[in-house]
């Protein structure tokens, strides 16, 4: 029986775990195990926890008929720590979200849900991470069952190692969804990124902010088809080697 | 004049980045600004922080000749937040370094060093991270001064948008560096990861602990090439796509 892992960054309590925790167990034939941070840790990007031990706890779900796990670290710890320690066995599959939010472009460096889902690949497991971007229309439900079918069709088809797929749902109900496309990373940088401030005592602080700013976006780009309703799915890899330019650097002829 | 961003993830008393930043001093032409965080940060990842704001500190750094800061948040906040509001300008070229400890293959979704400079390409600006592997014969000397030099090589021949510089530099005396080699990003586990404790209270907890175990590690790897005794630069890209998979992945037919 295919053993999934199911994990994210907004917490074991969050809404988008639990949803998708839902739909996975109406499918016969699978074993879920959900381990996931025991509070919400966005922008946590790939940390670990180094200083401080890490507390697995059994987390009372409402409802869940599937074993639930909550871990006092990042989304990235969780992940580690279920699949070397709590799992009975090695998953053969890690599924991180549903995000509250979309994680397009280059938000995937800053994000706790890729990276929760990279420690699948890290250690020769597929992965999914999904993501539900915000919107009115929002709908964990359809983001779940999207996710759900797509977990089987890994299952049943396989990733080349080192591969994760990552997987943005309009914030639209059903209906205004136009498709899926197959994407390619997108850039989408934030202007006016930092609120200025000055605290009781004279000095300057700085909050982290600004506004989405979306750049060199393609039609074939990940933020352009979520922006314009279709669901994205981008392969991710493992290996950041820029191939083409070893060539080049090779004529740098560096030495010590 | 060329504007540099030194930052690193051990904290601006490091060191490494105090080496570097003494090295880059005795280069005529060029302007020098370090911000880094207050402490050491290593292992964070690409995480921000979005729940307190940041105080960026003037660092009094005995010798120092050029303006140093130290930040309240991870090596991505810094690095960021130095970019967008503490440096006169946009810079040139961001290092990050030099690292207390190697960031070799899958290191590097953990590495802030790396994190931090890939602060650089996300906005468009090159990047270059630096790490030193530990061993007895560790010279950071050596190290910030090849690093210095790879750092104008930089400015002088570019770098193509997204991306950065992974250089790790083996442990050992000058004299027994054996070269450089343009590499790619090896793969890198630990084995026995976990050490597993039970507090007074009887509760379980576990300390990431254990040991490297080098796998799948080519001659063209970073792996290999510092566990050989030589200096490898891995050249990194933003660009996640696995795009051999996206003709594979429109033939799923996936819906909504």
């Amino acid at each position: 029986m295919p053993l999934i892992l199911l994990t994210n960054d907004d917490g074991i309590l969050a809404p988008g775990i639990n949803a998708l925790r839902q739909e996975l167990e109406k499918i016969d034939g699978l074993e879920i195990w959900s381990v996931a941070p025991d509070r919400e840790r966005s922008a946590s990007g790939h940390a670990i926890t180094t200083y401080r031990p890490l507390f697995p706890l059994e987390a009372k779900i409402p409802g869940a008929r599937t074993p639930c796990y909550s871990v006092t670290g990042t989304p990235a710890d969780s992940a580690k720590l279920a699949i070397d320690e709590l799992l009975p066995r090695r998953p053969d599959l890690v599924i991180s979200g549903i995000n509250h939010g979309s994680n397009l472009g280059t938000d995937i460096f800053y994000s706790g849900t890729v990276a929760a889902a990279l420690e699948g690949p890290i250690l020769g497991i597929p992965a999914v991470a999904s993501s539900l971007d915000l919107g009115p229309g929002a709908d964990y439900g359809l983001a779940a069952r999207f996710t759900a079918d797509l977990a089987l069709k890994v299952l049943r088809e396989g990733l080349p190692p080192g591969t994760l797929l990552n997987v943005n749902i309009p914030g639209l109900p059903e209906e205004e969804i136009k498709g899926v496309r197959i994407t390619r990373m997108g850039r989408r940088l934030y202007k006016d990124q930092w609120d200025r401030r000055v605290d009781p005592r004279g000095r300057t602080y700085y909050w982290l902010a600004g506004e989405v700013m979306e750049l060199d976006n393609g039609p074939d780009t990940d933020v352009s088809a979520v922006a314009e309703g279709y669901i994205s799915v981008t392969p991710v890899q493992l290996d950041l080697t820029r191939q083409d330019q070893m060539d080049r650097l090779r004529n740098w002829n560096l030495k010590v």
